[in-house]
């Protein structure tokens, strides 16, 4: 099965030393993929002449296709063209119509043509241009013994249209006809990495899709990777899908872009459910996660952000004697949290939050990373303890997830 | 001043396609910096080993110390020792006191000794070792030809301690005695990058340190890198940094890892303030990044999140007829919302956001950003209007931004 390979190389001394991180790149390679175009190494080099040149010289002699990002911009900084013109032996021309565009861009929002922004608009001898919707430096793409080069600028909202309206279009012809690389990610909520694995077990054995799995925090994900004709591919996945999701049951919460909270939405938006929300150590997290979904005030109407004693008491209705007998962070707290924000707002279900984040707070018994879940509802209440080991947020991140997919669990046994 | 170049490799199939991105390199980077070594080159390859075998050759070829992480595991993709002994001709060789750490470790879980864990004690031959305190694959460290490659484990938490506790060490020797490279991230809030690049102007030109520009929503980074021996690295960084703070004056809101909510919460503790929220469109975001801040339950009390009108009329005391008359997402409703949060709370400070976050609910009037960010003080009342124009999670984030950036200037403002 012929693959086209191809390599990725981000321009930018930024990216060397973080904290950014190459985003354009894991677009790029996704986007590519899709068309069956195989990217096989991703380079980062800084904003110099000798090392962009020594960079791309060997990229193009192990693929293809080479597509770099960033270095087409105004400043001096800038030096994505000229390596370019070295490198293919062209010289640097003006192109008028791209001069002309940038000098409207300017005019429009009151500035006079730079000398550098003229600079975007030269272009290696007879090198193609891919059009910049969102911004002044075109693409550039030069084709040569076989082998193309693509120069992209290094703005994500620029390079994003430029990728799928010209280069993708551009890029179809190399590609056996309708051969295709796609992957496809389940996630589960519940089970560690180690129990997957086992539960997964002679699928681990699939040559294609291959399978693969990644840890974020509170969630696992399972990425099945599969290669060939259209059709073909579709089929291979979805039956590897099938049996993952049937091993892993209620536990596989959602697949690809869907996060815990479009899927909780979903659930209330189709059993036509509210919830409220009363959140200690989370802070607003679980609030701010929900509200994340376009739509959600169907279903979310009121949170509170309950973050000392008073306010447990004198807002949801906590009995002192609760705080006093079993403390701030306990089951009963987190129930009656919980049962408080039903109450007070007329929701179906109330979920509350409380925890010892971290770092300071801890005791012998309530020690940092404690954590419980309340969950109330016309069926009852439930309670969930928890002991996270990391740090604040992530103590926070996994105490949002842990109440999310409580809140999950129980629409689902709730029914359609 | 001679500098030491060092090209980092992340080998791993998972890294070319994201959603991954390699952290361990930008961790990588950093270290090396502090004690002068250079990366100028950073490169992801998968798993597969003519691939593998061919960035090696290159980044020896390019780079004085080349560092790869990951495919040392116990598993069949984990191909970095067989590579290193094909790429330096030194036979694989069992080191029995790896071999007999990775069965002591396996028997304390309950494990047996498996061929793939035997594989992880397979070095090529005359290889140094760092141990690996976290895990079982030591990480491999070979000296060729003035050349250094170094292999580590891809996991994060074992790559951590064995570069701080052996790496670093190690490779002190190689760095001209005190030479270093430091970096400063200077953090603005306010002005957009074509304001920032303006009023930097002339530092532009400046050599050592060079100035670099990065945008995240709603806030601009200046980053100066300068390189030199000790002392003159913190003389060089401290003069810019100083004429950078004089130009940006208050839009300057931190450096390096200092958060917006780190600096509020500072100013919040120094003065003895305490604050209350009320969110309606960023759905508890402000109170998530206010409690990411260790320590804030002495600042931050409560915080309210009201999606609907009958929430902020109920709780918030907001009268019904601003509500009628202005709109929820008007300046009025901000203000009375921030009011309602103040008294009901008893805090200092009352901030309250309400906007339309998208991608519904706009109208020719009112537009999906339109936001609205309200403040109550003992010294009065301020509201500020935006206009924000991303999706619906970056609108919310440039609200929070906005809301905590407007307390951070009352705060400033206020005096000490």
């Amino acid at each position: 099965m012929a693959v086209v390979v191809a390599e990725i190389v981000a321009i930018g001394s930024e990216l060397l030393r973080g904290p950014n991180v190459d985003i354009n790149g894991t677009f790029l390679a996704l986007r590519l993929a899709e068309i069956g175009i195989d990217v096989r190494f991703r380079t980062v080099v800084g904003d110099d002449r000798g090392e962009i040149l020594d960079s791309l010289t060997h990229a193009l002699s192990r693929a293809t296709v080479v597509v770099t990002s960033g270095g087409l911009g105004p400043t001096e900084d800038d030096l994505t063209r000229e390596v370019l013109a070295t490198l293919f032996k062209r010289p640097l021309q003006t192109d008028l119509p791209t001069l002309d565009r940038i000098r409207e861009r300017a005019s429009r929002r009151g500035f006079s043509l730079t000398e550098g922004a003229r600079r975007m608009a030269e272009i290696p001898r007879g090198a193609e241009l891919l059009p910049n919707r969102e911004g002044s430096a075109p693409g550039i793409l030069i084709e040569e013994a076989g082998r193309l080069l693509v120069a992209l600028p290094g703005v994500p909202s620029e390079l994003k249209p430029m990728v799928t309206e010209a280069l993708i279009p551009r890029l179809a012809h190399l590609v056996p006809l309708g051969f295709e690389i796609r992957s496809r990610t389940l996630k589960a909520c519940g089970p560690v990495e180690s129990e997957v694995d086992r539960i997964l077990g002679d699928l681990w054995e699939s040559k294609n899709p291959v399978l693969g799995i990644l840890v974020s925090p509170g969630e696992v994900h399972i990425r099945l990777t599969a290669r060939g004709r259209p059709g073909e591919v579709g089929k291979l996945l979805h039956e590897v899908e099938t049996e993952v999701r049937r091993r892993l049951g209620i536990d596989c919460f959602g697949a690809d872009d869907e996060r815990l909270e479009d899927v909780v939405g979903r659930l209330l938006s189709s059993r036509r459910g509210t919830v409220a929300l009363a959140e200690s150590c989370t802070g607003g997290l679980v609030g701010h996660r929900l509200t994340n979904v376009a739509g959600s005030s169907t279903y979310f109407e009121q949170g509170m952000v309950m973050y000392s004693n008073r306010a447990k008491v004198d807002i949801l209705k906590v009995p002192e004697m609760l705080l006093e007998r079993h403390g701030a962070v306990s089951a009963e707290v987190a129930l009656a949290m919980a049962r408080g924000a039903r109450q007070m707002t007329g929701s179906d279900y109330g979920l509350a939050v409380t925890g010892i984040a971290g770092p300071a707070g801890g005791t012998p018994a309530k020690p940092v990373g404690l954590t419980y879940i309340g969950l109330a509802d016309p069926r009852g209440e439930i309670s969930r303890e928890y002991r996270f080991l990391g740090g604040r947020e992530e103590n926070k991140w996994r105490a949002s997830q842990m109440a999310l997919d409580l809140l999950r669990r129980r629409l689902l046994e709730a029914g359609g």
